[in-house]
């Protein structure tokens, strides 16, 4: 292995620990570690996870809201060469049971608060062997994270890891119905992360607070950017407007990932301007927000978003990017080449609609345990995104739409596939189909288009209840309709036809800015 | 090869023809050209070399002053997994024998302006079977690069190249007494162009003045940036003030490699503020050079420098990053690993000097045709430097000075070994040191001490004569002492003493901001 040019997750915070020894790496409840601690309790992690037998290329599964053991858990996978996959922790248990055997994780780092019961839930289906910790259990309780990191482990010499091959693991991508975990390398890691240091102003004084899903791309690629760059991320478990207040007042937090009804919230909640939030660098917004916080100026403040997706490490054109032009995306990152291209692999005309493809250091490993669906993806070796795009004249790109398309409910991508093949186990449903209905709060909302069984009944209320029982609750339909049968275009069932007689729309890629159209 | 994650300057080139295809890429004395143009030019040059035999890991040598040439050149080596050499013109012909037949290149570019006589000189005496081409000779003329662009070869498919193959080639590091070829990767040219970018605020906006000389890193590393991100290079062929000013004010140039005696010619050519130098980003300086261009607010800007060496893609540790501390050249690169060794590479306890060594994608791969040094340099899977450092407390970086001296001349390196063995060939000399002594203007100059060979006779300026013949003027001494013999500790001559004798000091590192101080 080229030891010499060797940078992984593991090395920079090993790095930091010599850099920045005094400064605070972590800040979660009441728990505060400088670097050298933050590198220590990963050596901890290491010590006990290699007495247990832990090897390169295994996994460490995350189920858990946000928390700095979230971070130590990936820095432990990136120094035994191991994989680390936080997973949407709103998953029903049926959700978790599947991503629990698929990852068939090394060791499972659980979170008993607020979502125990489902992750019980999920522990006594699943049939992966995997050795289970409570994140938030006290030492001395069973299976306590910390009494495991407690274990008076000799500390063996870390095995040299390649930065090529994959340290993190996020689901996404659930185009056939079930999630696919989209590896990325320590290399994609890091060299994004400088990217988007460099785009939102992340440096070593930077203090992030983790106030979005870290299952998430989207706010993790700042985390990440933070820890690259030796700055301080705080922790949030899940968002809540009064304790982002205090987080923000108290650690004097410069970043934070929130989305526009989160800012709503704060602004009632300070209303009385009881918390200075001034330290924020945050978009701009309604008056009274502007006024609260500080404008950003970073680069992708002034002209934020492109295109992206989970399995390129987040952004892969940005409008940042060159000055703006006709396109909706903006232009590529420095890091990536992107073509767009016929089903043929041929590249298209300028202007002309094609599947968007890229190449480069932050495009990732494909997907855990999918070698067919892997192959197909990275034909010719290109990535496929399974992203329609196109190029404009001017050299921008316009990100058109999912070559399968997507629901958008605030932050999440709901893959109608997903949900119509939840709908398809209830006993009374012949088929259905899955449309997005413009909404002003969240984007858009679900609605089921059902047809019944003859001689079978269910009403909208059923169908409803039935998907939240089985997938995460913000994915199930707000609205039912029945139909005798779904318009079809040959084999294929017409959303557009559906769309105009439900009045779906407002979907990803709709001439706003792409499908990552980040904010915080 | 893993084509999927390929970025090489080649990708970089190609895609800014497709992003940035209107955006003028180069400008050089007359000419004028779209990254589209340049990237077609690129592939003319590629498509003679294939059909010349090039092939990858061959060479391309640069013997000329900055011309936009030279980075057609590079690109046209990347395309092809060919490296490419631009050398300092300012050498002998002695000096330049040894260099091209050291590099045995492929294709030697080569100027006739102000060097054609040393080149042609260099040219007879060396051996290498290199084709020749003169680059500012017109369509027609023999040898002329631009007839051998315009050459009907057809463009066959461009090879696989590999991001972690050497695609730069710059000579450094003579410790012994000649000097050393330092390789560096695609990888390690585009990871340290985005930092670089970051750090100095460069985008595809930026309108870079290659004012400095091409074959030193300090210049040539914000080119690549300026080139990663999509800007625009403008070429100078040698510094000159009113043609820097002409230059800055008709390209409205936003940055621009000027030292403090150019900067100085600036101001009086300039005293009549006929030139506007108001788009230009610059270093705070004199009153008026501060009220006629724009002062530069980039990190770098505002705490420049830090350590660094050609080896590593030029700057290894960075003053911009964290708050100031203790060490005179601030924190390490978010993209290196740093340590501090003792001579068995253990590392050496905080506060104490031993040797930097580093690891990561922006470091090198060693030097060409030099297995031996690079066995040596390389040990343990670390890239030795060569230079003494120590790592403070507060985790910020000292560097202490080279293991071997080094005296400074304006931006330019020199060697004691290689002035030395120049003045040992002398057949009066029988041995003789070299010390630098502060200068106002030139940070040091040369100071030679000589012992003379029993009843041989040579004074000063025949000395400074024999140095003029056969190497690079600005190395020779500018004063020379006699003595009977050196002072001597145990077989190591004792520089300190004769420092102390003659007035020396001033070295690079000696409490200023380390070997690679750059300004522009």
């Amino acid at each position: 292995m080229d030891q010499l040019h060797t940078l992984t997750l593991s090395d920079v915070v090993r790095q930091h620990a010599r850099t920045h020894p005094a400064k605070t790496a972590l800040v979660c409840g009441s728990d505060r570690f400088t670097y050298v601690e933050f590198d220590r309790r990963v050596d901890q992690l290491c010590a006990a996870l290699a007495a247990d037998g832990f090897r390169a290329g295994d996994r460490i599964l995350w189920v858990g809201q946000n928390c700095h053991r979230l971070l130590e858990g990936l820095v432990a996978a990136a120094r035994l060469g191991g994989v680390f996959c936080p997973v949407n922790w709103r998953q029903s248990a049926e959700e978790l049971v599947f991503v629990i055997d698929d990852v068939d994780a090394a060791l499972v780092i659980w979170q008993d608060a607020e979502i125990g019961s489902v992750v019980e839930a999920a522990r006594r289906a699943a049939t992966s062997g995997a050795r289970w910790l409570c994140h938030d259990r006290p030492v001395g309780a069973p299976d306590s994270y910390e009494t495991y990191l407690d274990a008076p482990v000799p500390l063996g010499a870390a095995p040299p890891v390649d930065p090529d091959d994959s340290v993190l693991m996020m689901y996404t991508a659930a185009f056939e119905g079930r999630p696919n975990g989209a590896l990325l390398s320590h290399r994609a890691v890091v060299s994004q992360s400088v990217l988007m240091a460099m785009l939102q102003e992340v440096t070593s004084e930077y203090i992030y607070l983790n106030s979005g899903p870290l299952f998430h791309i989207a706010t993790f690629m700042t985390t990440l950017a933070t820890l690259q760059m030796g700055g301080t991320n705080v922790f949030t478990r899940r968002v809540d407007a009064e304790e982002v207040c205090r987080l923000i007042d108290e650690e004097r937090c410069t970043g934070a990932f929130l989305i526009g009804p989160t800012i709503d919230q704060i602004l009632a909640a300070n209303a009385d301007r009881r918390f200075d939030l001034k330290s924020l660098r945050a978009f701009p917004g309604k008056p009274e927000w502007n006024d609260m916080v500080t404008l950003d100026t970073s680069p992708w403040a002034k002209r934020p978003a492109g295109y992206g997706q989970t399995e390129v490490m987040g952004m892969a054109t940005f409008n940042a990017i060159g000055p703006p032009g006709a396109g909706t995306s903006g232009r590529p990152s420095p890091l990536v080449q992107l073509q767009i291209v016929d089903p043929d692999g041929a590249q298209v005309a300028d202007g002309e609609t094609g599947e968007i493809v890229l190449r480069g250091p932050t495009v990732g490993n494909g997907y855990h345990n999918r070698a067919e669906l892997n192959a197909h993806r990275m034909a010719g070796g290109w990535w496929h995104t399974n992203d329609l795009g196109r190029r404009e004249l001017d050299g921008t790109v316009s990100f058109v739409g999912p070559k399968t398309r997507i629901v958008k409910s605030a932050a999440e991508n709901i893959y109608p596939a997903e949900v119509e093949a939840c709908i398809a186990r209830h006993p009374a449903v012949k088929e259905c189909a899955i449309i997005g209905v413009p909404d002003k709060v969240w984007t858009q909302s679900v609605k089921a288009i059902v047809v019944l069984l003859d001689g079978k009944a269910a009403d909208a209320e059923e169908i409803i209840e039935h998907c939240r029982r089985s997938i995460a609750s913000y994915k199930k339909p707000r609205s039912v309709e029945f139909m005798a049968a779904l318009p079809r275009n040959g084999w294929a069932v017409d959303y557009d036809s559906l769309d105009s007689l439900f009045g779906g729309g407002g979907y990803p890629g709709g001439g706003a800015a792409g499908s990552e159209k980040l904010k915080r």
